[in-house]
């Protein structure tokens, strides 16, 4: 962020009121151009996905080293190879992974689903049959974990998120002394949306703070664990490691996809846990399914080979992301820089850049950019039920469109972000 | 089933020693063969598969008929030409159908923790808040049915499954006047494991009759709807049609799947059900799933083009199947045909024979099967907590042995029958 510019709060009322003058005039410039653009959806662009492509021809055989049938039911944790690629990019051992679906999000939907209706093995009972369940989120933070709190009426504590992950100190304040409170969620490396990376200190002292609750569980949504945007390739922290060290083994339950690496819709999630944790997931798991699309599993161990393929792959989507997040960057920096009406941190990974505008704007900003043909993802969509105490936060999601719309788009959300702020000021 | 021979039951005690010292020697010959054959699992054999295998170089484009890349997030319901694929098959309309994973289990999975932890669009409240919930259960059926309600601690009511369905009037009794009988499972075509198909009057029945609850659910599993062992192509009920006729049209949630027409466990399932319940199942499903796997469903719609390429494939299935089950047939008949001492049909579709033994010697049969190398279903596997009250029903699956397999196994599975039937008479 360049610092050149004078603030806005140290204008005088007429430098204000002339410099609105300009900033209207830009913003119906930009009405006028007709844009039809869309910064709302973390999703891999086209090109991304095109480089997944050869997936399309595989397997070549359909048989896994073991020379079980991949196309037959049965399997239920995965097939081993997919496993234990996962392992090695989670940094976990293969026995603790359990491969799945198309989705990470239905794997904690299940793991949520059957605490609620079984409780987990260290569960008193399950946790629907509670007088109240409470969660600890990390603001802001992911939309869809917040709405599935939200679906079964489990109450949402928030807590700031740092650089370096939550706020222990916030965490351990509210899971020390209340029963109530049976979990977390935490996306620990790249946050949606601040990109922040929860660092090996924070994720230790999460691992071993007291809790209240003999069966609290930290729902580790690891979704961009190898999504770097820098040559700086961050390592996760180890979570389950960490968990078993302090005593606390079911603590963790780790979460990852394919999402972002090959197919968005097509690729395998995986979930990793403790020997406790996984057998009763499998338990509840055996219920629910035939085993998963282990074709699906093959397509992509013949595709990567192993883990260090899937490194290879993710440079990448690094070359083909980098520059929109640059072209983010620099858009914001080129008229908002200096002025102390917005921050944003240019993040290392991950598919977000977190943007706060002037407390009391972010809504106004959306809509400004939507009567200019740009979408945003609504104000407060990061916060439990889309409620920004400040309506200061906006997400920006810049991988979908090509790098000129990023740029045309963000040079336009820019214009729309000053303007919000000088109707506050001069109002 | 050939009547020529005698009953053992009017054989005189001399006849029935002599007879029963003839089985055991016919019992050892079989043990020392030195079999290792199984028949405990409805999945598809090699050949099978094999059918299916062009599915490996597809899909051959990545988007849809409306130019959507199914290589990306979204979708929910699923690729309309694939859900056109079901609604053909189901006999719906294509608004009807919801396209899923690899599993209709899951799906089954979904609808029910869902109206555990919510409920449906008309219940009064969450089930899972109810003091009790009971399920209407016809026997001998699905295993996993059962076991997902014992999961949930659901009470299981059991009513016979005559060649026409369930038992309408056995059902009726059970659903007028208790609440708290929410549902019940049904396998319409060629059941799980009787072969019987539901038929249409039956199915009116069902669907019109006066529940006391206001949120009864069927739950019509049509696992087996095209997969026919004769020319005769059995069409089954149109259940969500009589529904509507009925004036509850809630009330069925139909299930299918392609895990037996393509690869068993990397196939399309669907779900098919009323406007309200379809959108009441998105709703929940949208907190669950970033959408389905449409690259899958893609490769299904290349390879099957319309629900005629399924027709004209399950022929091959039939071609492959037919003969295995002429030969269970066919081993039964010569062996213990006219004996009086087990009963059996020869199903017209679906993938089982259900083999009812004398009385109180069905676990004895799998006992001795197993010690002779020939793996058998546990005996009561067709009955809620596994457990048959006249240890009669043995569940035969002979789908996966190759034919030879097959006639040798049923071969051996004569002997025990008579074998433990003899024991009986004449201990």
């Amino acid at each position: 962020m360049t610092t050149a510019a004078t603030p806005l709060s140290s204008l005088s009322a007429d430098d204000l009121a002339s410099r609105l003058d300009d900033a209207r005039a830009d913003y119906k410039a930009l009405q006028a151009r007709g844009l039809v653009l869309d910064l709302t959806r973390g999703k891999p662009g086209p090109d991304q996905l095109d480089l997944s492509e050869g997936l399309l021809r595989l397997p070549t055989g359909h048989k896994d080293s073991a020379g079980v049938d991949v196309r037959n039911y049965g399997g239920l944790e995965g097939l081993t190879e997919m496993r234990a690629i996962f392992a090695d990019l989670l940094g976990v051992d293969v026995t603790n992974v359990v491969c799945g679906g198309n989705s990470s999000l239905t794997m904690m939907h299940q793991v949520l689903t059957a605490l609620l209706l079984k409780g987990g093995p260290d569960s008193p009972r399950p946790w629907s049959q509670e007088p109240v369940v409470k969660f600890v989120c990390p603001v802001p933070g992911y939309d869809r974990h917040f709405t599935m709190l939200a679906e079964f009426g489990i109450e949402m504590l928030t807590v700031p998120m740092t650089p370096d992950g939550p706020d222990p100190v916030a965490v351990r304040a509210l899971v020390a002394d209340d029963p109530t409170v049976k979990g977390m969620w935490i996306v620990p490396t790249y946050s949606n949306p601040t990109g922040a990376v929860c660092s090996a200190e924070v994720a230790a002292e999460l691992m071993a703070m007291p809790t209240a609750a003999p069966d609290f569980r930290i729902l580790w949504d690891n979704a961009y664990a190898v999504h770097h945007l820098t040559e700086r390739e961050t390592k996760s922290a180890d979570a389950l490691g960490l968990a078993v060290a302090s005593g606390h083994p079911n603590r963790p339950i780790m979460f990852a996809s394919t999402s972002k690496i090959t197919f968005a819709g097509a690729g395998v999630a995986a979930l990793a846990a403790s020997t406790d944790n996984k057998a009763w997931y499998l338990e509840r798991l055996s219920l629910a399914s035939i085993g998963p699309d282990k074709v699906n599993h093959l397509r992509h161990v013949e595709f990567f080979g192993t883990a260090d393929g899937v490194r290879t792959h993710m440079r990448k989507h690094r070359d083909l992301l980098a520059p929109k997040f640059e072209a983010v960057d620099a858009a914001l920096s080129a008229r908002l820089g200096g002025l102390g009406i917005a921050e944003w941190v240019a993040p290392t990974g991950g598919y977000f850049v977190n943007l706060d505008v002037m407390d009391g704007t972010a809504s106004r900003v959306v809509t400004l950019a939507k009567e200019a043909g740009i979408a945003l993802t609504p104000a407060g969509a990061a916060f439990p039920h889309s409620k920004d105490p400040n309506d200061r936060n906006i997400r920006l999601a810049p991988s979908f469109p090509a790098l000129e719309e990023v740029e045309l788009a963000m040079a336009g959300v820019a214009v729309c972000v000053e303007l919000a702020a000088l109707e506050k000021l001069t109002s």
